[in-house]
């Protein structure tokens, strides 16, 4: 007997036959003598209309209130599961994100979990109950409702799973589990056993979305194994764990593609210390999201100025560019240019910290295919670079072949 | 200064327009220096797609569950009205009933208000805020979400402003107050100024349906003074409250008309002690509300019977023949009839008790339309009489040319 912490996401239960899918594949784990804790999200459209209401009524809806708003979402899932489950003559018990003791952080529309009293949940398993937990809510210690912002589902889930000190956490999603790269791009990509927090955080943060980073980092700091898996067949997922040592042996764990980019570059930036900060801080202020930086070296001119170059989000731009313009002529920048058509491919795997040449066999890869590096950037277990939009699935393949097939 | 609890109903806050109608009344009340409670009701339609989800699940969907979900719909309610205030730059706050501090007994789907500690509420209306809260739910001592059935969301307002000592608890509807009768029936109906919690209940329990019972009772229980008024036009509404020694001068206060009742006889009853206690025992037992209820004196027979008839909602007719049907030779019934073409015209007023001739003038006000009686009931404060349906409205305007013009 085990006990898992199961999490479905809107898509999942997004109507009331797939609740019956979903009350179907509980009740199957169910029999077989666990004990099952269930986290749904809101159905699907759910959420986007309740905001669609709020959006009419306010342009800035209150945050305090848009949780009191959005957290009947979930609520209407947990009721309508657990109606389900009793259908199939399951005994089952639905609860809030309050009343399976969440307690959360003050933060309005993306609280943080501080705490999870699981006494009442640990009572409901014993009594034989099925357990369905509300996700993406909590309250605080005052007795607010708070919800846990994008990916707050698995969030919960990996939380709970966590408290209850739960054999395994299973997020059940619309993919079979990580793959080595996107199926669509490559059709030799290949489902992964299994993978470390850390290759999931890099292949998350490079554009491979399956879980958002922060459910993947609270695993990883509390140690909770969980296993990406579909929600549409019963084949095992990819187990996402702590790192071992055979996990070493495989250079690469997957190639991601992120197209959600852009490059800009400030031409001609003066070449003395906080000149560059001021640019960044400009950027930060505006809650835009920085990702590769790259400086050069210092042309010879005088006074030596530099170029810079760094990613942010393609949305992002226009405001991006806005702020800049703002201090350019304090900066001394001679030009702002920006370039919308790059894709950014990122090789992924621990193994890199004990393989050598790595990063030149990947420039080879693409040199071979002709394909021209604009930036690069690398962490222990990482290696990304920028290349033309129009190169990058062809790189992505070819990276495949090489590495990973 | 006064503190004033309003409750808008489903038709109400029917869409986001609406919402939006409701937060402009409720500004100029806030406006004119008065503290505003809120209590909202689920939009109009929310709850029964609810329910028609839960149908879908489940024939019998559990009832703790059911309250889970519905407790959803005003739970929207609420956090769309606070928004829509704060549109207006009011400072506003929402609560779930459980927030509000509503304290209910464990029974699912139709709980009763136990308790409510306002001790938040006053202290978000010192902070100069509108307070909302969700109508129709509570908590049990144990965390456990509950509804209070039908008309639970007056029940709300009517207990907050006895708990919070309210100056006044006003009920928005879409009809203007509490009229002589109803004005679809008889266009000389005219709307009462005040009425006392008695009649507004004898009313009610006529079919004169602008409220539930149990909320009257609850106001008259705890002297609770509420106002019947629209939300569709500022005039001021009917009064609800303890009857005063000018009411009595008031002989009938109105004429109400009930056509959702049928007639059931037993002919030939034996007029033996318990005979006739079986037959609504049996009744009684299946859930069917009895009404009005008349035995004529025995036929001189051997064994001696009587004709027993009596009233059940229309409706119940189907299942109450059934059950008679089981017992009908025990009792030696010799005859089961029913007849839904009936209505039940009801006078009531508190001057009754104080007047006398009452009942002969409306006997005789229904003789001069030729209009024949079947039965006859009476309480201190009200008369009723069941006629044929196609005599009822004529009866009822007559009756009302004479009493009430």
């Amino acid at each position: 007997m085990a006990l898992i912490v199961q999490k479905y996401g809107g898509s999942s239960v997004g109507d009331v036959e797939r609740i019956r899918n979903v009350a179907k594949r509980v009740a199957r784990w169910f029999h077989e003598g666990n004990q099952v804790v269930v986290v749904v999200s809101a159905m699907r459209g759910v959420t986007d209309s309740l905001l669609s209401m709020a959006k009419q009524i306010s342009d800035i809806p209150d945050e305090r209130e848009m949780d009191m708003l959005l957290a009947t979402g979930e609520q209407t899932t947990i009721a309508l599961t657990a109606m389900a489950l009793h259908s199939m003559n399951i005994p089952a018990i639905s609860m809030t994100g309050a009343q399976a003791g969440i307690i959360t952080d003050e933060v309005h529309t993306k609280a943080k979990i501080q705490n999870i009293t699981p006494q009442l949940i640990h009572q409901r398993l014993g009594e034989g109950k099925v357990v369905i937990v509300a996700g993406f809510q909590g309250q605080t210690l005052h007795g607010q409702l708070t919800t846990l912002g994008r990916g707050g589902s698995d969030l919960t889930a990996i939380a709970l799973a966590s408290a209850l000190r739960a054999d395994i956490c299973q997020i059940y999603t619309d993919v079979d589990g990580v793959y080595t790269t996107d199926p669509r791009i490559c059709p030799a990509a290949a489902k992964l056993q299994e993978i470390s927090y850390d290759e999931m955080l890099e292949l998350a943060s490079s554009g491979a979305k399956v879980m958002q980073s922060r459910s993947v980092e609270f695993a990883k700091k509390f140690g909770v194994l969980f296993e990406v898996r579909s929600s549409l067949n019963d084949n095992p997922g990819t187990i996402v764990k702590e790192e071992t040592q055979s996990m070493e042996d495989v250079v690469i764990r997957g190639v991601s593609l992120d197209k959600n980019q852009a490059k800009v570059t400030l031409v001609g930036v003066q070449d003395k210390p906080g000149y560059a900060a001021r640019a960044f801080r400009a950027l930060s202020d505006g809650n835009i999201n920085v990702d590769m930086i790259v400086q050069n070296v210092s042309h010879g001119s005088n006074p030596p100025t530099t170029d810079i170059s760094f990613t942010v989000d393609k949305p992002d731009i226009p405001k991006a560019l806005k702020l800049l313009q703002t201090i350019r002529e304090a900066l001394g920048v001679r030009e702002i240019l920006s370039d919308e058509g790059i894709g950014k491919i990122s090789i992924v795997g621990v193994g890199m910290k004990s393989h050598s040449g790595v990063a030149s066999s990947l420039f080879e890869t693409l040199a071979t295919e002709n394909i021209n590096i604009q930036m690069i950037s690398t962490s222990e277990i990482r290696i990304s670079v920028v290349v033309d939009q129009k190169d990058a699935e062809k790189g992505v393949r070819a990276i495949h072949k090489v590495f990973l097939e």
